[in-house]
C-alpha cells in the first residue's frame, strides 16, 4: 500500500487510512489525490537558493525588503522554514540540501556547494553564515564549505553555539557547558 | 513524618521508607543518623566561594594547580559540579546562592554579591566569568554584577549562549535560534 511508505506511518494506519477513505461520502480520496498531482506538478526547487517555490525563484529570493548582499547556509528546507519563523533575519539563503556524511555516503558532490560558491562570487555577496547544527557532520561541512569560501575573498561566519536561551546551565550536557565557558565572549550591557 | 519533608519523597514513600528501616536488622536506620549527624556538623561554606566545603576553603580553592586569577561565578553549588564535570574550566568559583528574583523575593542583598566585589579587588582576580543561566533573572542578575564590577576594573565576560553543541537547528526554540543569527561570530578553522 503506496500509504504505508509515508514517515510515521506504518501498515497498521495505513489500513485505516485506506478504509476511512473508501468509507468517506465527501470525496475525499479524490480531492487529496488531485492536491497530491498539483504538489507534484507546482512545487519547483528555487534556482537561486534551492529552497522550495512555486515559481522560479522563491519567495524570499523575490522580496525587495530582503539584504541580498548577505546569504545564511542551511541543510534543509525546513531550516528556512525555523529561521523565517524567528522573524529576526533579513537576507537571503542557500539550501546544501545535506551536510557531508561519509556514514551515509553523502559528499560535497551531492550537496549545492558550487552554486554557493558562484553567488559568493557574483559581486553582491558580502557576508555568508554558516547556520549549520553544530554536530560531528555539521561541523565538518562548515569546515569544508568555508576552505572553498576563503578564496572568494567573502566574509564567513557561524551562528553563536552555546547555552540555550532561557536554558538552564545546570541541565545543559557537558560538552556545552564546557565549551560555552571556554568560548566566554566579553559582557557588553545590550541596553 | 520528618522523611516525607524530603523532595521526592512523599508521605507514602516515607512510610516505606520507614518500615523498611524499623525491620532492617544491619542498623541501617542507627548508621543513617549518624551520617546526617557528620553532614549536618562537618559540611561547610567555603569562606571564598560559598561552595560546600569540609574545611574552612573549599577542595576547589585549595588546589594549587587553579589559575587565582579567573573566578567563574555561578547560581549554586549544582552548577560548580556541572562544572567540574567538564573537566574544562581550571580557575576558582563563586557561588552566588541564587539570582536576583523580584517576584521571588531575592534582591541582591540576599546573594553573595558584596564577597565578590571584595574578590575582584584583591589584586590578583583578572576576569571573571558570567556562568549564569541565560534566563531572564539570570540575565538581570549579570547586569546587575557586571555594572558593580565596572568600577573594579576586573574584566567580565559571560558564557557562550546559542545553539547547543551535538543539537539540531531544527528543534532549536526561536529566541535561541534568532539571537543565535544575530549573535554570530566570525568563522575561525579551529584546526
Amino acid at each position: 500500500m503506496a500509504l504505508s511508505g509515508l514517515p510515521g506511518i506504518g501498515k497498521k494506519t495505513a489500513l485505516r487510512l485506506a478504509v476511512h477513505l473508501t468509507q468517506d461520502k465527501n470525496q475525499k480520496a479524490l480531492k487529496i489525490a488531485q492536491a497530491l498531482i498539483r504538489l507534484h506538478e507546482d512545487i519547483k526547487t528555487c534556482t537561486l537558493c534551492h529552497n522550495i517555490s512555486d515559481e522560479d525563484t522563491c519567495e524570499v529570493c523575490r522580496m525587495s525588503s530582503r539584504k541580498r548582499s548577505l546569504i545564511c547556509v542551511v541543510e534543509n528546507v525546513r531550516d528556512v522554514m525555523a529561521i523565517e519563523d524567528t522573524n529576526q533575519y533579513r537576507g537571503l539563503y542557500h539550501v546544501l540540501g545535506g551536510v557531508i556524511s561519509p556514514l551515509e555516503g553523502v559528499g560535497p558532490a551531492d550537496l549545492n556547494i558550487d552554486t554557493l560558491v558562484e553567488r559568493a562570487t557574483n559581486g553582491e555577496t558580502e557576508e555568508i553564515i554558516m547556520a549549520i547544527s553544530p554536530t560531528i557532520e555539521g561541523e565538518t561541512t562548515i569546515y569544508y564549505v568555508s576552505k572553498l569560501l576563503q578564496t572568494t575573498g567573502v566574509k564567513v561566519s557561524v551562528i553563536a553555539r552555546g547555552i540555550s536561551f532561557g536554558g538552564d546551565l545546570e541541565y545543559a550536557d557537558e560538552v556545552t557547558l564546557g565549551r560555552s565557558i571556554m568560548a566566554r565572549l566579553p559582557y557588553q550591557n545590550e541596553t
